[in-house]
């Protein structure tokens, strides 16, 4: 993690902090292009030697909200940024396929925005700082095109897994489309599979981001009191990954749940916004990452809000905890993401049980899939440049699963060298799910329903790591207490 | 500023925050009805009685980042804000006209909903939160209208003064609009006419807000030391209004300029966010507010970097403050606010002229319209749930000025009790404007060339408060160490 500034990298933003190499995404442009070429050579069964052609994208563009001059702060699409890095919002980028050779297309100023920004970047400026082979203005990329005669255009047209959201190819913004082949087969599910796995340069600035966002949890265990507001440890959190670490953005809103919040999955939203008093020896549950140049953390801690575990609450941080410890020792290329879910509710119902809030055979609770009850989510999601990152599922992967829980997963996938993934068991006393588990004899009969209704403003516990696939097993980036003894520890000190 | 919190107000974030009245809304709703009456007789030049109807507004949607999950943290849009008050999205309200009667939409969510909200809030307690008379769910809209046969029914449409930007009036998502006449001649205009003075209680959250941003920026200042990034202000800035205000949101991006940078005034955003190292002893404008309960604060302080201004940063500020103070004591019911941006101009010049920048007389320097080399913006714009309130402009203001400089005003208007309206002049050593200048005789004739160039990085400053207009004269809400002696004195400590 040891890259300095030598004022020729990417993004840097001061002592600290990482300075990103400009060759990230030269080596995400590369292996981008690669995976093109095999699609093309996997659905043309034949040498896409001849009709590779060019891949155009746009950017994102600024937006106001409504129609007010409000302007959001810009962030960059996220296959843009992967290809790109490109901060400013409003440009596009070409990408030879064969070669690789990059032209990047930056709006066109008029010299009096000097008033408001100084001084109007070069086309030079832009290619030392973006480290592509040329920059133009966008209002020339119509004659470029034109110059160029490519034979086929690959655009973006995709569906996000997660979202169900479609991207659809969009033809009119650059000019005259007439000239050449548009393809929209290839493009959006080759960089779904380029971005699932990271390069070296990525998995820098992933380790980075968890670092600064590890440091960020570990300020909020030590500066948590009862009586303190919810959204006061989400500002700690934010305030250490944005002044420390330099990240301006978060990769998602925070959820800051004390307390029965702990067991309400998305919570830290419009309408229950962090805004909840920490009552006095109730558990805390922290879902916080940040997201330096583009790349996110998601880490979630579980603690203690008086800094001491209760009898109950330590029986679940331990069983989550020991789901999260089998699951990451267990993790490696060729590891049925599904049988780590499964694993991980093993795990929890066996420390349930062990703890008297179960009763019964720990095979038939599984086959009873009493695992859902408590964990209603996936283990965990590939993440990168977006929190859920891209290429959950596709043709050529396993299809979601069918049963209660294991059906929320993101992926279900083999894991595979170099992606990254969370790993994020939880258990909650939901009084939703436990009021319906106790209706349902399937469930009911496994449950100590005096001393689960005695807990149930216990909330919730998720441990939450992000992992990196290695060669033959993982490397968790994130750096937080886990321990009872730990935690216990570190919020005396 | 003192409401204390009963349980019953609408909005409240912790010991130290302000409590919202319920009544907020319900008055900005009364205020709203009478000017849709009022322009109701101006344009049908006769009774309202019969015609009033209702008015329909929708309520800001959650939005997703391009075809990803990623939810943007959802801030309402602001004329529901104004309305209802209503923090969750997706919802729309009607209003009768004649009476105010208020009917609240929310969507119907499905009990499952449960895991990950902890409970899904009820009609009634949707009734409670927002003092309506009624609360129903969206997909019964159209029956209601159906039942209450209305005449006619107003929708939102109308253009931003400010981004030019148009809100077009929908009547596809609510169902059948077959059975009454749809109007959108009023609407708009009278809300914006509503706006844009501010009721007693909105005043008190807008003294809230602008003292909770006065204060974080007492803590940037005491926090400021050379050799610090620009964003880590920002983060402490930002912390502070959240952490210890309840100020989730942040109205507009935070500029934060430090030495030259001060002279760009969209400095902050993508391309340049406010990413530089603090140099030694130079200026540092902080541009940067609160925001609550959907009410802003727009406040800019300049500071020296190393706690002591220089002869000539003293000179530049001091001419800002005498504009600065001038037009404050001058401001009251019937000034024109295009008066105050002219007084603000010839303090600055003769400020300049004094301090040795600028040679020759000051009425040929107003006749050239030079101040608008050095202040290429507007003095002030009204505030209140956007930051550049709406009303500035209309069939029945002034028009904008056509001379550089002032036609950058948001409002030439002429001042009215109860708007509140930022004053905040400013002087730049933009190199940009400047170059331009000495080229063009008209000015460079006044310019101290030398003294100028000598002094390029100073930057910029620019003094900031948000101010009530009163009965008879004025009210600031901001309150900052203002002068160089309170600055120092304030930095040293």
């Amino acid at each position: 993690m040891a890259a300095t500034f030598d004022g020729k990298n990417l993004y840097y933003r001061g002592a600290g902090t990482f300075a990103v190499a400009q060759r990230l995404h030269q080596a995400n442009r590369e292996k981008a292009m690669r995976h093109v070429k095999q699609k093309l050579v996997d659905v043309e069964k034949k040498s896409s030697q001849t009709l590779a052609g060019y891949c155009l994208l746009r950017g994102g563009t600024d937006t106001c909200r409504h129609n007010t001059d409000h302007e959001d702060l810009f962030r960059q699409e996220s296959f843009f940024h992967y290809l790109f890095g490109v901060e400013e919002p409003d440009c596009s980028g070409l990408i030879e396929v064969e070669t690789c050779r990059t032209t990047l297309f930056v709006p066109r100023l008029p010299q009096e925005f000097a008033v408001w920004l100084g001084t109007i970047p070069s086309l030079e400026t832009f290619k030392q700082k973006y480290g592509v082979d040329e920059v133009m203005y966008s209002d020339d990329l119509a004659a470029e095109l034109g110059r160029l005669k490519p034979k086929r255009v690959h655009l973006l047209e995709g569906t996000n897994t997660d979202s169900g959201l479609t991207m659809k190819a969009d033809t009119t913004w650059f000019g005259d489309a007439s000239g050449f082949e548009v393809a929209t087969d290839v493009l959006y599910e080759a960089l779904c599979d380029s971005r699932c796995t990271k390069t070296a340069e990525e998995v820098e600035v992933m380790r980075y981001v968890s670092k600064i966002s590890s440091d960020a949890h570990v300020r909020v265990m030590k500066a948590c009191k009862p009586g303190m507001m919810e959204f006061q440890l989400e500002s700690e959190f934010l305030h250490h990954c944005y002044s420390s670490g330099g990240c301006r953005f978060a990769p998602y809103t925070a959820i800051v749940g004390a307390g029965e919040h702990g067991a309400f999955l998305h919570y830290g939203h419009s309408g229950a916004p962090n805004a909840g008093q920490i009552p006095d020896s109730s558990l805390v549950l922290i879902d916080a990452g940040g997201e330096y140049h583009g790349y996110a953390a998601d880490i979630t801690c579980t603690f203690p809000s008086s800094g001491k575990f209760t009898p109950e609450q330590r029986v679940v941080y331990e069983a989550v905890l020991d789901a999260h410890t089998k699951v990451i020792a267990s993790m490696k290329p060729g590891v049925s993401w599904l049988d780590m879910h499964t694993l991980a509710e093993r795990a929890i119902l066996s420390g349930l049980a062990a703890g008297g809030f179960l009763a019964g055979d720990l095979d038939e609770m599984m086959a009873a899939n009493l695992g859902s009850v408590f964990m209603p989510h996936g283990l965990g999601h590939l993440i990168g440049i977006d929190t859920h990152d891209v290429g959950g599922y596709g043709p050529r992967f396993p299809p979601r699963p069918d049963r209660a829980g294991a059906n929320r997963l993101r992926t279900a996938r083999m894991l595979e060298q170099d992606m990254v993934i969370t790993v994020e068991p939880g258990c909650y006393f939901n009084r939703y799910l436990l009021t319906r588990a106790f209706g349902d004899a399937s469930h009911s009969k496994f449950l100590v329903r005096e001393k689960l209704e005695a807990n149930l403003n216990l909330g919730g516990v998720r441990i939450e790591d992000n992992v990196l696939i290695t060669a033959d097993g993982s490397e968790s980036f994130t750096s937080v207490p886990r321990t009872v003894e730990e935690i216990e520890a570190l919020m005396a000190s």
